[in-house]
C-alpha cells in the first residue's frame, strides 16, 4: 500500500519552523514553544532572520543554513515569502510541509494566482503539504503538537479532521473540561494539496483512532470521499458537521431535479451513503464523537434508564423515542429484582426512578448490576449521580448553623465508583451518563477521568447513545455489489451525437427504455391520421401531447391532453396542439390509472459524481420537496435505501387497498439512471416525472434529458 | 382582580416546616436550613415530635402547639400523616401549603384515593396547595427559598414553573456556572390543587419576571392554559419543553383526524397558538430562557456576526439561516469603516472575520461599535473573545522556557470589557456571544457577571438569538377578535337528537352547509331513476356513492364510482353498489376537477378544547402526515396561521399555473368546524376529506361526523 501523504506530516523525525521567534505574542512562537515543551522525540530547527536562539534552541538565519533537510517544514511567515521558501525547502530535499500562512485562494483573484504558483513549486519538488491558511496538526500518540495550544490531557480515541482551524487550535481546554480526549487532529485550511479525503484515509488506517470527527464546509472530491468513507465507516464511526448548505439555497436549472438539489440535501444523501453520522453542531462532533470513540459497541436498541427524578428520566425516554432507541418495559424477573431493593415510592419500571434518595450504592452499583446483567438491555443511560458537588452546594447553608468541616460533610456524600467502573468493564455494554454537576463533583470527575461519556443534560446523553446505535446500523447494513454499467453502446453513441439542450420526450423515453427502464406504451404521430391510428393501436383512453425538444413546460402551455376516450377527442387534441405549437408532432401514450406518483432524476454538482434523486411526485408532493439523493454508481441495497429515504416511504408498502410497490424494479430504475449518466458525461440533467405505480410496478410516463 | 393562589406560597410572612430535624441528610432539614440561612424576612416554625430545637430554632412538637397559624405550611413527612396534618392546619387557620411528600396519585389506585381525601380536607378549609410530590418553590426577590439547595447568585429575570422538581431543586450550581439567574421558580408535582396554569398567571403578573420557562409533561387544563399563555406571551417571552408526546403515539379512532392526532402534534399546535417558544431540552429552557430574560428586545432579523475564525462564523451563519435570521451583506459604508481598521487578510463581509489576531480592542470595541451603530443591524453575534482563559492555556508551555510569572502573561491578554458593556447598554440591541473558554476566562466571567448571554458553542448562540426573533414575531402577530358562535340552532338541535355513531355523508354535508361551509352539489337518490334524474340535473360527469351511516371506508369497498359520464354509467354504478350494499340509497355528486386537495377535521383530547386539524389531502399526502392543529375557538388570524402551518403551504399561493387559494374562505371553514364542535359537545370526531380547490375556492367533497 502506498504511504499516506500525511504519514510524515503527522510524525516527522525533524521539523523546521519558519516564523518562530522569542515573542510569545506571535503564532509561530507559540507553535514552536508547544513543540519544544512537549515530549516530541524529533529535532526542531527554528528559522529566524535575526534571532540567534529561540528560547535556547539554535535558530538558523535561512533555510540554506539548516544542518540537514528537515522532514517537515512549518511556515508561519508573511504571505509573500511562502512560494520562495517552498522552493528552497524543495531544493534541500524536504518533501512535507504545513503552511499556516493565510492570504491565498481564500482572499480573491491575486491569492488564487499565488496559490497556483505554490502548487507548481511544490509539484516540481514532490512536496505534499497541508494548508495554506490552516492551524496545524496534533498527534498525541507521538506526541507531536504544532497547534498554538498545549495538549495537557491523556491521549484518547477520537481524531479530528477540520476545515476550520479553530476547532482544533482553540478548543483544547474546552475539550479537557468535558472529558473529550483527542488522538490525532488536522486542520486542512485551503486544501490546496492535501484534503479531507487524505485525512480520512490516514485516520481510517490509524489503529489508535477509534472514531473520526469532521467539520466540513465543502468537499472538493466528494466521489473519492464517498469511496473512502464508505469503507471506513463499516469499522470506525465517522461523525461530521456540514455547514454552508443553506446559504447557497436551491440552484436553478432546466429540470426539477436541479431545482430540488440544494447542497444541504446533497450532503445529507452523501453522508447517509458514506455511513457518516451527521450532527448539527461542533459540540456534538466532539462530545458524541468521544462517546463513539470511548464506548464498547452498542449491539441493539433496547435501553434501560436509571435516574433519581422523573423529569430527566422522561426527557431521556422521549429523546430515545425520537431517535430510534427503545425504552420498553423490563422483563418481569428484572423488575422483581429491582423492586426488592428500592424504596416503596420509587419506580421499578423503565425508566427506573429511585426518587430523591441518599443511598448512593443503589444508583451506582446495585441497580446498574441488575440492568447490565439482563439480556434485555443493550445500553444503560444514567442521570443523577450526586456526590461531592452536591455536598459543595449545600455546605454554605449547613456550615452557617452546624459546626461541621467541609471534609466531614464531603465524606457523607463521597461515592466509591470503583465497583461501577468494574461493572462497565465487565459487561462491555455502553453506559452514557448525564449530570447537572461539573468537575467540582467527585463522581463527575471520576467518570470523565475514566472516559465514561458524560453530558450536562439528559437529552444530550440519550442523543449520544442513539448515535452509537446509528453506528451499529451502519456496520450491519447490506453492502452493495459493484455495479456493472449496463448501458448499450448505441445509446452512448446516440447521446454523443445529439445536439446540446433537451431531447424530445419520445427520444428521451426511448433511451430510457433501452437502458431497461419501463416506460408507458406510446407512438409518435406526424399527422392527425397517424395520431388516430396510434390511439386505436394503443387503445383508449390515451394521452396526446406535443412532442418537441423546443417546448418546455408542456402542461402549463396546454399542450398535454389527458383521458382522451375516442377519435373525436384525438382530433380535438391535435388541433389544439397545432394551434399553439404548429407542425409539432404529437406523442400518443396509454393513459395509466395510478394513485401513487414518484419522480426521479439526475443532476450534477461540482466535485460530485452524478447525483440521483428519488422523490414523491405530483404537484402536491412537489410543494413538499420530499426527496433524497445518492451519488452514482450504487447497487441495489443502496438504491433500496434511497427509495426508502423519502418521508412518504409508507407509500412503497401496501397502503390502503393498494398493493406494495415492486421496490426492486424501482431500485433498478434508480441504478440505471446513475449508470446512464456515468456512461454519458454529456447528460447534464435528467428528470423522470412522474413514475406511476401501476399494479405495484413503476412505469415512467414523462421524461426529460438535457445535454451539455 | 382576585389574588393569585400562589401569592402567599411565594411570599409568606410565616412558615411552618413539618419534617425538619437536626439530621442534614434529610430533605426537610435541608429545606429548613436553606430558609434559615438565607435572608428570609418571615418567621420559621420547625415542627418535630421529639426535637426541642432545630439548629437553634425553637421546634414545636405538634401543629396544635404552634404560637400562631403560619401563613404557609410545608410538609415533608411520611405519606400517611399528610391528610391529618392538613386537617390540623386547616383548623388553626393556615390557608396555603406546599406538600413535598410523595406517594399519592403518581403511585396507583391507593395513592389516588389518598389524594382525593387530601383534596377534600383542603377544600373544606379553603386551603390552596402545591404538590403533593413536588420540590418546593423559590423567590429570589424576597428572598424565600425552600428547595433543598441554597441560592447563591444575584436574582435574575427568568422564572420557572416545572412539572419536574429536579429542574429547580438540583440545578442551581449548574445555572450559576452558566450565568443563568433565576427570579422565581416553582415545582408543581402532582398538581392536585395548584397547577401550571396558576403558576403562569402568577408569573405573568409578576413584574420582576422578564421571561418564563416551563417544563411540561402533561396539561390538565389546556384550554385555560391557552387563554392565559396567549395573553402573557404578547408581553413576556414564554419558553417551554414538552416531553412525553412520542410515547403515547398516534391514537386510534374512526376518523383520520383522530389517527393523525398524536399528542406531540397537538402540543405543537397549542404552543404556537399560545405564543410559546418550544425547545427540545431543559438546557435550552434555562439558557435560551435567560437570553430572553436578559436581552433587550430584538426588533428585526438582520444579524451581524463578528468572529476571529471562519468555522464559528460559518456555523453561526448556517444556524441563523435555518432559523429565520438573515446574515446579509453589510451596507457599503459600514463595510468601508470595517475595512479601514482590520488586517488585510481579515474579512469585512458578514460574518466579519478578524482572523487570529491579538489586538483585542478590535473585537470588543471598535467593530462592535461600528456594527451596533448601523441601522442595518438588529442584533449582534460574537464568537471569539480570548482573554485570560487563553493565557492560562498557553502558560504551561511558556513558563517552561521563559522566566515569566503568570500574572505578567495574564496582563498581556487581559481585556477591559467596560467599553463593550457600555456599548451594549447604549444601543439596546441584543448581543449574544459564544466562547470555548469557561469561567476561568476573565472575559467569560465578566460577560456572565453582566448577564450577557454566553454559550459554549456558536450554534447555540445563534439559536438563542433566533428565539429572540421568535418572540418579536409573537408580539407583533395579528390578534384575533373574539369569535361569535355562528351555528344555527336547528343544527345544534338536530345533532342533539341524532343517534350515536356516524352520520351518513349527505347528512354530514348538509350540516356543514348550514354552518356556511361550501360543499359540492349533490342529491340523495333512493332509486336508480332518482339517481339518473339527479345526475342530469347536476350535469355529467358525476360521482355516485353509496350513502349510509353504516358503511365506513366506501372507497376501499368499491362503493364510490367517479367520473361517470352518462346515464349508462349511473345505471352500472347503481347496480354495483346494490350488489354489495343492498337497499342503500346513493349520493349523486358533481365531479370537481382539482389539482390541490386538503383535509380538515376535529378531534378531542383530554383537558383540551376541540382540536381543529388542517392538512394536505390525498393518499400521497396522507402518507406524509403533513398537518397541524389549533384549539377552538379561534378567529381568522389564527385560522390563517393554521392553514399556513402545513409544510406544503406553498400550495396555498399561486403554484405552477394554478391560482392562489382563497385563504379566507379556507380559514372560515376551519373556524366553522371549531364553532360547530363547541356548540355540539356530542360531536366526537369530524373529518372533511378531501377539500378540493376549484378555481381557487375550497369545496368539501366528502365528510364524516361521528357522535358520542
Amino acid at each position: 500500500m502506498k504511504e499516506n501523504c500525511l504519514q510524515t506530516i503527522m510524525a516527522p523525525k525533524s521539523v523546521a519552523i519558519v516564523g518562530a521567534s522569542n515573542n510569545p505574542m506571535k503564532m509561530g512562537t507559540l507553535q514552536c514553544l508547544n513543540l519544544m515543551t512537549s515530549d516530541f522525540p524529533g529535532k526542531i530547527f527554528p528559522i529566524h532572520p535575526t534571532e540567534k536562539k529561540v528560547f535556547g534552541l539554535t535558530a538558523y538565519p535561512s533555510i540554506a543554513d539548516l544542518p540537514q533537510a528537515p522532514e517537515l517544514a512549518l511556515l508561519v511567515v508573511p504571505t509573500r515569502f511562502v512560494v520562495d521558501m517552498m522552493e528552497e525547502f524543495g531544493k534541500i530535499g524536504t518533501r512535507s510541509a504545513i503552511i499556516i500562512t493565510a492570504g491565498f485562494a481564500e482572499t480573491g483573484a491575486d491569492g488564487k494566482e499565488l496559490q497556483k504558483k505554490l502548487l507548481e513549486v511544490c509539484a516540481k519538488h514532490n512536496i505534499r503539504f497541508l494548508g495554506p491558511n490552516c492551524m496545524g496538526v496534533m498527534n498525541t500518540a507521538l506526541p507531536f503538537n504544532i497547534t498554538v495550544t498545549p495538549f495537557q490531557d491523556k491521549p484518547g480515541g477520537l481524531s479530528l479532521a477540520s476545515q476550520s482551524g479553530t476547532y482544533l487550535a482553540q478548543t483544547l481546554s474546552y475539550l479537557k473540561q468535558r472529558g473529550v480526549r483527542l488522538q490525532k487532529a488536522m486542520s486542512v485550511g485551503n486544501e490546496a494539496n492535501i484534503d479531507l479525503v487524505d485525512c480520512l484515509e490516514y485516520l481510517g488506517a490509524d489503529k489508535d483512532t477509534k472514531a473520526i470527527g469532521m467539520y466540513i464546509e465543502t468537499l472538493r472530491r466528494a466521489d473519492k470521499f464517498l469511496e473512502v468513507a464508505r469503507k471506513i465507516s463499516r469499522e470506525k464511526p465517522i461523525i461530521a458537521q456540514y455547514v454552508g448548505g443553506t446559504k447557497a439555497g436551491a440552484r436553478s436549472g432546466a429540470s426539477h431535479t436541479g431545482a430540488l438539489a440544494g447542497p444541504d440535501h446533497i450532503y445529507d444523501g452523501l453522508f447517509v451513503q458514506a455511513g457518516i453520522i451527521r450532527v448539527s453542531s461542533i459540540d456534538d462532533v466532539y462530545r458524541i464523537g468521544h462517546t463513539l470513540a470511548a464506548s464498547p459497541p452498542l449491539k441493539g436498541n433496547r435501553m434501560a434508564i436509571l435516574t433519581h427524578s422523573g423529569g430527566p428520566g422522561t426527557a431521556m425516554s422521549d429523546t430515545c423515542d425520537r431517535n430510534g432507541l427503545m425504552v420498553s418495559d423490563l422483563p418481569g424477573p428484572v423488575k422483581e429484582k429491582i423492586r426488592a431493593v428500592i424504596p416503596p415510592h420509587a419506580s421499578a419500571n423503565n425508566p427506573v426512578d429511585l426518587t430523591f434518595i441518599m443511598e448512593s450504592e443503589l444508583m451506582n452499583q446495585v441497580i446498574p448490576k441488575i440492568l447490565l446483567e439482563s439480556d434485555a438491555v443493550d445500553g444503560l443511560l444514567i442521570h443523577g449521580f450526586m456526590d461531592t458537588g452536591w455536598a459543595k452546594q449545600i455546605y454554605p447553608s449547613i456550615s452557617k448553623i452546624m459546626d461541621i468541616k467541609y471534609e466531614q460533610l464531603e465524606k457523607l456524600f463521597s461515592m466509591d465508583l470503583g465497583p461501577f467502573l468494574a461493572l462497565r468493564e465487565k459487561h462491555q455494554k455502553p453506559i452514557v451518563c448525564s449530570s447537572f454537576l461539573g468537575t467540582e463533583d467527585h463522581a463527575v470527575s471520576t467518570l470523565l477521568e475514566n472516559s465514561v461519556p458524560l453530558f450536562d443534560s439528559p437529552e444530550k446523553a440519550a442523543l449520544a447513545m442513539s448515535c452509537l446505535y446509528k453506528h451499529f446500523q451502519i456496520k450491519n447494513r447490506e453492502v452493495d455489489e459493484p455495479v456493472p454499467s449496463a448501458i448499450p453502446g448505441d445509446v452512448v453513441e446516440q447521446i454523443q451525437n445529439s445536439a446540446s439542450g433537451p431531447l424530445d420526450e419520445h427520444n428521451a423515453k426511448q433511451i430510457l427504455a433501452q437502458c431497461g427502464i419501463p416506460v408507458c406504451r406510446e407512438k409518435l404521430a406526424q399527422s392527425v391520421e397517424q395520431a388516430v391510428d396510434a390511439a386505436k393501436e394503443i387503445g383508449f383512453p390515451v394521452a396526446v401531447k406535443a412532442c418537441s425538444a423546443q417546448i418546455a413546460h408542456k402542461t402549463e402551455k396546454g399542450l398535454v391532453h389527458l383521458n382522451i376516450i375516442d377519435e373525436k377527442g384525438v382530433l380535438k387534441a391535435w388541433e389544439a396542439i397545432q394551434k399553439s405549437a404548429s407542425k409539432s408532432p404529437v406523442l400518443v401514450c396509454e393513459m395509466l390509472g395510478a394513485n401513487r406518483e414518484f419522480m426521479a432524476g439526475v443532476t450534477r454538482f461540482p466535485g460530485f459524481g452524478p447525483l440521483v434523486l428519488f422523490g414523491l411526485g405530483g404537484i402536491q408532493a412537489e410543494a413538499l420537496g420530499d426527496r433524497a439523493f445518492r451519488m452514482a454508481p450504487f447497487g441495489q441495497a443502496e438504491a433500496l435505501r434511497l427509495a426508502n429515504s423519502i418521508k412518504a416511504n409508507k407509500l412503497l408498502g401496501s397502503f390502503r387497498n393498494l398493493p406494495a410497490v415492486d421496490e426492486r424494479a424501482l431500485a433498478d430504475i434508480l441504478i440505471a439512471l446513475g449508470n446512464l449518466t456515468l456512461a454519458c458525461p454529456r447528460i447534464k440533467e435528467l428528470d423522470i416525472n412522474p413514475i406511476l405505480i401501476v399494479k405495484g410496478r413503476p412505469v415512467v410516463v414523462d421524461a426529460l434529458i438535457v445535454l451539455e
